[in-house]
């Protein structure tokens, strides 16, 4: 396959957040773009659907943050609502047999009052956690560089630190789930580098509050309003599967067609992104590096009620515990609306187990886990969706990718180096909120602004 | 892409050992197959060239050892005749300044007298490797299967088995040496699980001399070989891009063109059998899998010489060691023959690092540490070929896949599962002698043995 004539400036690969952000402005720069897709809809990750009874579902990313600051100047351009995550009640907790309702909240970083776990319990994880906070806090604010340091701390499994650092079943598991539920991964603990983990928490940190807030009629509803200016650029259903470049620029060819332009951006997480057959090949260290950054392990169930009727009870509607299936769920409805609606996360190898269930016994498995959660009224949804991103082609798993031992150190300068005039975004590249709308935005924005310089 | 009334009764992807092994033995039994191959020649990693000036060099295997029944009886159906490896001589060892000639050899296992290092630094590493063939005789002779004691062995890299079981520089070099340069890899020893390593020496143990024999004429002789008897049905330069699968069977898409058959059979390694674009998509245990199972890393250089100047030193042609490039080098040419050729190993973090040189200083700098190995005759080969698989898109790495921590436990049941009418073969798949040429027979007998049970 020879190169052709640029048609256009630049061609963006991937219509997701990043790829719809840089897209939108090289137009406003001037440039002429193109978009590929490889599903039949834009969005990527940022998807979700109205309920016909009114309130949405997002199937993806729904929450925002006050420190993120990119994504929210995308809200406000767009005019898209923020508005608090539902905050007045008591959170539950489930371990082993047990059910407490407290006050506070912990994914990894705690605050407010703590869960009735036994004392014992409740120390070792807190302790524990004080020492992964200022190990965290020797990491820079970015990418991760080999240094002696890094070097060490990549060599180790999570789960190798996690044993090391607790001693009881619960301050296992609490450290275990956060591996499985912060925005940085999703693996499970013996995946998972110390290092990246470390790295997780450095640069999207909870304690910065990224649920802080919902959207008013959903993340959904962005994609189309960002891309109505450039609409007809885009063309859905066109998976690139072959990329030749030389000093002219870059030919890409999908199952439809042939498409050159000066630039490329390739807005994909990187295992799909090394999924393309490159003429010339990538550099050995990119082509290792994508063989080496798995998506993380979990699917989203959107479960919608007539009524939120956990607040009822005094219930948030928040649940975290090493329940059979939901580790995390989430009152995702306005305060004011008639539905309610919970997110329910099932991660890691609880994921893979419910995936051998049919669909009937896996919607019955994630009922029940909420009836534990919240009451009975759980087993009576007026909606239950699955956002099974890990069965997924084009996304492959979720939320993220994360780093295996070894591989931020070896292998990390290749996540974001352009390679020609082949440039990377997506959330997955980000250094700072990496696996959030917010590293998405800031991806495809620095992608745009680069290959805009070069034109 | 609809599926198409199947034209044949199976094809293979890939034309490796493996892929071309499943299609001799269907098409002995009478079936009719394609083979579809990405490259414009056949072979994948079994590939060499004869020497103008006589002899030959293999880029990819070369060896065979006398346990690996498959490839030796296929050897002894086309007439290639196997000779010793050259024995004869003193090895030699580099470890920091110190040079030292010995009559022993070790990767992981030992025979033989002992290099001239201190006694405690020895003794380190013995002691260490009794413990580690301990803890691997106590795995089943296949893949490994969850278990309490696999899962365990699955949490932890080998760099931290080796941290704890070493406590010289020599030791920890031993050991990281043979993860990066025994049959199961060529990992860094933090990228690596324990569990991985620990099975490579179950299953492929370097204890049963699997580098015992040379192939008179070198073993990329045999594809042709083997291919002869349906050549017409094997077609180069074709990638399957794309599958899509039904109950009436497979329908695959290269750039050239479409093709039907009852089965496939798809032998190449596991992250390339991930890149093709699956209809339905695959099981997510089997497409997180394919995330999950990176190519090790190294090059192979073949430099050869007018004579096998070594032998008049007394030595046999074998160099292990911390150099600067090469950590193993070994003579693989005939003892009768007039060419010496040398076959050198450059793995991992020095892999890289030396493939950011120009050509000029990446040939240097291996002649260099030959010539510290053998002696400066070593600067003045007639031949310097880089076999670099880990730069060749479509092979990714050397010498095969690996299993990062955690992928065996979580992941490793769907690596031979067939999905629907797609069977997988490739020596990444075997249960015995993976990543050697026997794993790759052993996988194309059983795929085609399997496919022909269904036809």
């Amino acid at each position: 396959m020879p190169t052709d004539t640029p048609t256009y400036d630049c061609i963006v690969v991937g219509a997701g957040l990043a790829g719809l952000v840089a897209a939108r402005n090289l137009h406003r720069a001037g440039a002429s773009v193109l978009v590929l897709e490889a599903r039949d809809r834009i969005g990527g990750r940022m998807y979700g659907r109205a309920l016909p009874s009114g309130g949405w579902v997002d199937w993806g990313g729904q929450w925002v943050g006050p420190t993120q600051e990119r994504f929210c100047a995308l809200l406000s351009e767009y005019g898209v609502e923020r508005f608090p995550s539902p905050s007045q009640g008591r959170k539950v907790l489930i371990f082993g047999d047990q059910r407490y309702e407290f006050e506070g909240f912990f994914q990894g970083f705690f605050e407010g009052l703590p869960p009735g776990v036994p004392e014992g319990d409740w120390s070792d994880a807190i302790d524990a956690w004080a020492r992964f906070d200022a190990l965290a806090a020797r990491l820079e604010p970015e990418h991760p560089r080999s240094n002696d340091l890094t070097r060490k701390l990549d060599a180790v499994t999570f789960a190798q630190w996690i044993g090391e650092n607790t001693r009881t079943a619960f301050g296992n598991w609490y450290f275990s789930y956060m591996a499985r539920a912060v925005g940085t991964g999703c693996a499970e603990p013996e995946q998972v580098s110390l290092l990246h983990v470390l790295w997780g928490h450095r640069v999207a940190s909870q304690a910065e509050y990224p649920e802080a807030e919902l959207l008013r009629g959903g993340a959904g509803q962005l994609p189309a309003k960002i891309a109505a200016a450039f609409a007809e650029r885009v063309r859905t259903g066109e998976p690139v599967l072959r990329a030749r470049q030389d000093g002219a620029g870059v030919t890409l060819e999908t199952p439809r067609g042939r498409y050159a332009a000066r630039f490329a951006i390739v807005a994909m997480p990187p295992h799909l992104a090394g999924r393309i057959a490159y003429d010339p090949p990538l550099p050995p260290l990119r082509s290792q590096l994508t063989q080496r950054m798995p998506m993380g392990t979990c699917a989203k169930l959107l479960v919608a009620y007539d009524r939120p009727f956990w607040r009822d009870r005094g219930l948030v509607g928040t649940g975290i515990g090493n329940s059979g299936w939901v580790e995390l769920c989430a009152d995702s409805s306005e305060l004011a609306g008639d539905v309610g609606v919970i997110a329910a996360f099932v991660y890691g190898h609880r994921y893979h187990a419910w995936r051998q269930l049919n669909e009937s016994d896996r919607r019955a498995a994630i009922l029940a886990d909420l009836a534990r959660y919240f009451g009975d009224e759980a087993l009576s949804p007026i909606a239950y969706d699955e956002a099974d991103w890990t069965s997924d082609p084009w996304t492959g798993g979720g939320y993220t990718a994360f780093m295996p031992p070894g591989v931020w150190t070896s292998f990390g300068e290749a996540l974001a180096a352009p390679v020609g005039s082949i440039h990377w975004a997506g959330t997955e590249v980000a250094e700072r909120w990496p696996g959030f709308f917010e590293g998405a935005v800031r991806t495809g924005e620095a992608a745009a602004e680069r290959v805009a310089a070069l034109l």
